[in-house]
């Protein structure tokens, strides 16, 4: 239970209405009750919102709720995600091991650490303090695991890896396979092996099977809050700077960098030793070339090679036209 | 052992040669011998057929078979899917907990089902008359899962999730993993929490390694006799009518619907919101933009965005003539 | 240990300097220490090499490595990769059952073997002489694993594969799922049951969470010296030559040939039936068609349906100037 007075001073918001008025959840508009926090992000939600049963919305400045009781911010969707954390903190770690797992001699898994069902620590590896480890999950040997991260079941550490503080990756990711290096010899192929490892920043956040490999030499390296989708293919010696966003089926060749705060679309690719730049967007499928950089802070670029969003519809149209035959362009 | 009368019947053909001609498996036409049916789909089979030494085929109205056995249908490949589901009935569970398997207290297993090796299954959790859990599976709180439904070998199953009967589920795929919401904020990107779950009707089979997102709030929901490939990305809240078929490494956005009997093909695309209507088919690389609807029956659509497969094909010539440098189109 | 002549004769190179120069490992040419051998591959390789602490180099006839120690060969960064292989061999199977994994009476384990944490080996299976099997490994009914072979944690044949010797299949690996075959029935999908299985050549690696699919009658089958990177989906029926390289988040449809020595680029894809010939290279993203046949060895295509590297970038300067609104090409 939060107040609205608490509520708006953790959201860094104004509130209109009864200060004590006691929220414990939020829900969107259509399915919102008296005891919930509800949000408004456009025109739908507000003319939804004349016939919600919410306690209380979170809003923009002028917005139109009524005599409503409501919070005013200048993101109400960043808002009620921050709200979603205030209701419901991290799972905390059930302190101790799981009978069936299996922690070898040499490993380091303290006393406040959770260790579930048929989990195996490898020789020398460290966990965190507060670390959840799930059903199945593998920390291979010498991993560096943070505290308070969260491994979801069947998640797998090669030897080696490093994952930071408040982490959460999910079921079926693996860290730290080898990179994809191949030469081809008179005799066919032959693998280059990859010597180095992978490393994870703080409050790292990757989706279900997306796999992680370590760098052929040096590092695979990831930096603080990056969020990666489901599925996502990182090879190895990419750089990941802070707050990148890398969304499904993505593809990230060897040696790709995304600076701070780029954003990649679902199924889109970096190839090899392309750079992301600050803050730069490449939109759904959209793929950048090997050693390509783009640079744009906040524009959205698309296709393969990448153009500005506004050129990409352009060229939607134009192949429409093209299509039916129309020569004149 | 199924007679060739039987057979007919089961298949609703009509049988041509001796009615209790004994068949026992299904064959294709160049590995069949005299126990064995087989099936002509097109002029090659047939021409294959003059020499096979399959005992019956499946063939349509007006093939010259010759004087072989045979039973007439409208469509030879689906009578032939179909007998071989006769040949070979969906295995049976063995019923019992596997010795190492950790089945929680506050769990219902019933006695009918089989329990694999190391397999998990948390408090809360009801499993289904006569269903299979494979090694490693894990069954989060809360979860329900149907009767005769297959659970292969580590499929994870998150917390609270429902599953309906005779599903088949397998080797690997992960099912309530959290939605890809993330809002940027000026500190960088808050995860905005996953409240939701998802639901599965009956009959869903769901290809090795695919991941199914749980819904932000509410529920991501497919209807019953879905088919999923391989590696395929199911975001939030996404709704799947009944029978709609997803090709691998296809990526569904958040929100996104499939009308009954829809098509994605392979490495396909539904952006988040988008609709595809009832069964319209989406082809290989197909993607349909955000907010998006093609709803055609029964027509394919190729390309992002999608255009009709005549369209597309003229484009191919187009572009190929545009690369040699022709100026006049 | 190695000394430099040693070396240049496992490489099959000539070697300047002491003939007994201890070296101890490879590293990149900007980290390397008197011990290490490195290589040169380029030119900026060639300019950091002036200032390298490297006890020797691996460079081409004619490169000027001053008088610098060193081995000179045809293809430096092949030698490496060769020279890695020197110094660090394959981990050895540490013999022994782990008391937690689980053996059918009916399985075949030699005592050389390694078996894993909670490793499942099915009745009817074979494992090899010196095989691995890492934590939660399954081995389905009656498969065959050859000899000094490593299965990493938690890869699962489904029952009937044959794995060859000496491979490598990374963590997650699904081999033997069911093919993806659905005829379309008036009541909806009706799956085509898939009857065959899986053969795996000698010296295959697979990457993680990749998935190959059994056939439909009769096998998928890869051959010797295959390289398949993370999150690749193999369909039934394809088959894969000798020493073919298929990179990350690649989709092949089934019934689909690759000859000896081909590669198939990032997120590329080949459609059902379709054949890329020996030594032909599809880029990145390139799909061939189905039934397409793509034969030009040496030759690197792009695209989708694919055309020669030459060519595609044409076409991308067109596309270019036709988003420009000029009319005139």
């Amino acid at each position: 239970m939060l107040t609205l007075q608490a509520l708006a001073t953790r959201l860094g918001g104004v509130h209109h209405g009864p200060p004590d008025l006691a929220l414990r959840d939020v829900q969107p508009v259509d399915s919102a009750e008296a005891q919930h926090l509800t949000f408004v992000n456009d025109a739908r939600h507000l003319e939804l919102l004349a016939s919600s049963r919410a306690g209380a919305v979170l809003c923009r400045e002028g917005d139109d709720v009524g005599d409503r009781p409501a919070i005013r911010v200048a993101n109400p969707r960043l808002a009620a995600a921050e709200a979603l954390r205030l209701f419901h903190p991290r799972a905390a770690a059930i302190a101790g091991v799981h009978e069936t797992a299996s922690v070898a001699r040499g490993a380091f898994v303290p006393a406040s650490a959770e260790i579930g069902p048929f989990a195996v620590v490898e020789q020398g590896a460290r966990v965190g303090e507060r670390t959840i480890l799930g059903a199945h999950v593998v920390v291979g040997r010498g991993c560096r695991v943070g505290d308070d991260t969260h491994l979801y079941p069947r998640v797998v550490l090669y030897p080696g890896v490093t994952v930071g503080a408040r982490c959460d990756i999910h079921v079926g990711v693996v860290i730290g396979s080898p990179g994809f290096g191949v030469e081809m010899g008179p005799e066919g192929p032959v693998e280059f092996m990859q010597r180095g490892t992978v490393t994870l920043g703080d409050e790292v956040r990757v989706g279900a099977n997306t796999t992680i490999d370590r760098a052929t030499f040096g590092a695979t390296r990831l930096g603080d809050g990056v969020q990666i989708d489901n599925l996502v293919q990182v090879g190895h010696n990419v750089t990941i700077g802070d707050g990148v966003i890398i969304c499904a089926l993505a593809g990230i060749g060897g040696g790709a960098t995304f600076e701070d705060r780029s954003v990649l679309g679902p199924q889109g690719a970096l190839a090899p030793d392309a750079t992301l730049g600050a803050g730069t967007i490449l939109g759904a499928r959209g793929a950048l070339q090997s050693h390509g950089r783009l640079d744009d802070p906040g524009q959205v670029y698309m296709g393969t090679p990448p153009i500005p969003l506004a050129d990409w519809r352009r060229w939607v149209v134009l192949r429409r036209r093209l299509k039916r035959g129309k020569k004149d362009l």
